[in-house]
């Protein structure tokens, strides 16, 4: 009997959720969708996701897939997706489920991510968008950061932005293809996309642009990160709840 | 001793708090702040506000006054918002306090208001506009939509898009300035501008138009509730949560 392998794209409210992947908790995504595949298929598939994001962080576009016997597949793949949302909580939404072929693979098949953070920047914070973005009250100088946001873009050793520096940091070179700020009124949006992100290196990089949109940095500063990656950010890093990972993308089968 | 005048301008969410006047529960908005202005102000002084809204509405420009006791007030105006904050739950934000002259009025001197209604128009709803917008999973004709919106434009009696229809519905003639819907992706905005409006007319605009997307109604029944307005909508209201009072305009003073 072969597996028949499905394809998930989903979108969670990170608030209540304890990351992707919580461990003993329980709570995390993945555990809360593999209890719903649990519910319609006899073998309870263990999910792959394309991204393991942390507690707080939100998703619109997090891809994840499956395998099933052959046997156990007894709805069609076009009501999978409502069959499991009725099983899920409001928080976790399936966007589609789709049959795909064995060679794809939600991890290491992605070519490249996009994530989307927002910051609410206004002396007083904007109730509708609690947990949704980072309160940044003090002015900030748009014109410096998006000196310094290009600077980021291309290929570089991100060491200094990620969070992670034990030995397990084997690579740290990733190439950031797009890396720009858009203003409406008092709400800025951050859009990352790159080919892969190291533990925390999108709040790391949102953090640094905002400590130099407040002066604390010099577009200087953020480009001898990137020359010297020993620096530490120290602290740098923006809340998780303003980001949402917003795209993944594959190579088309 | 003469009272000094202050004016706020206010944001909620609605989803945790009662409306603008709960009446007994003590929970609305209203009352949080007027616990708030107690903490302040001996006098414990009552607010007016522009609008009474409903229980799950928002709100990102509400408008309020109150009157003190000169020899209360010991604060200069500009720190006014943040001491009211202080006391406020982060539901609740003032985004700014002043002085005002005292033939202002909160409530009878407004001259315009606005309105925004956020829709979103896909099969599955997106987990991060949970309680800020009416998931409608059916196709929706946007193109009937806009045909049917701009004949509500124009000074009308708005009777048949009402929910108060007792004896204490005496001027149901409103002037719409504005009746805009605009679509970002599955997002729809409904931008609703007018002089004033009845009790639930809002809501009962946004419902007719989606019942008009959806093929339940045409443009011509529409232009039909306009001109007879002992027609009644029939439960065409769109729910509360996806409404914003946005804004209120004054005369300039």
């Amino acid at each position: 009997m072969s597996d028949l392998r499905f394809k998930l794209t989903l979108a969670y409210d990170g608030t209540a959720c304890h990351g992707w992947h919580s461990g003993r908790s329980g709570k995390g995504v993945s555990d809360h969708i593999e209890k719903a595949l649990a519910g319609l298929f006899p073998s309870a598939p263990g999910l792959v996701g394309s991204s393991r994001t942390d507690s707080g962080v939100h998703a619109l576009g997090l891809v994840a897939h499956f395998d099933v016997p052959e046997n156990e597949v007894r709805l069609p793949a076009r009501r999978l997706a409502a069959a499991l949302n009725a099983l899920l909580p409001p928080e976790i939404r399936i966007l589609s489920a789709a049959r795909t072929c064995q060679s794809f693979h939600a991890r290491f098949g992605a070519t490249s991510k996009q994530y989307r953070y927002q910051v609410w920047n206004h002396p007083v914070m904007n109730p509708l968008l609690h947990q949704r973005a980072w309160h940044v009250p003090q002015a900030l100088d748009i014109g410096k950061m998006r000196e310094a946001a290009p600077c980021l873009t291309g290929t570089h050793d991100f060491r200094a932005f990620t969070s992670r520096r034990d030995g397990t940091l084997v690579d740290s070179t990733r190439t950031l293809t797009r890396c720009e700020i858009r203003r409406s009124g008092a709400l800025l949006t951050f859009i990352l996309r790159g080919d892969g992100f190291l533990y925390k290196m999108c709040r790391g990089i949102v953090g640094t642009l905002v400590r130099t949109g407040r002066g604390q940095m010099t577009p200087d500063d953020v480009r001898q990160l990137l020359a010297d990656p020993t620096i530490r950010t120290r602290g740098a890093n923006a809340p998780a709840h303003g980001l949402v990972l917003w795209k993944v993308s594959y190579r088309p089968s």
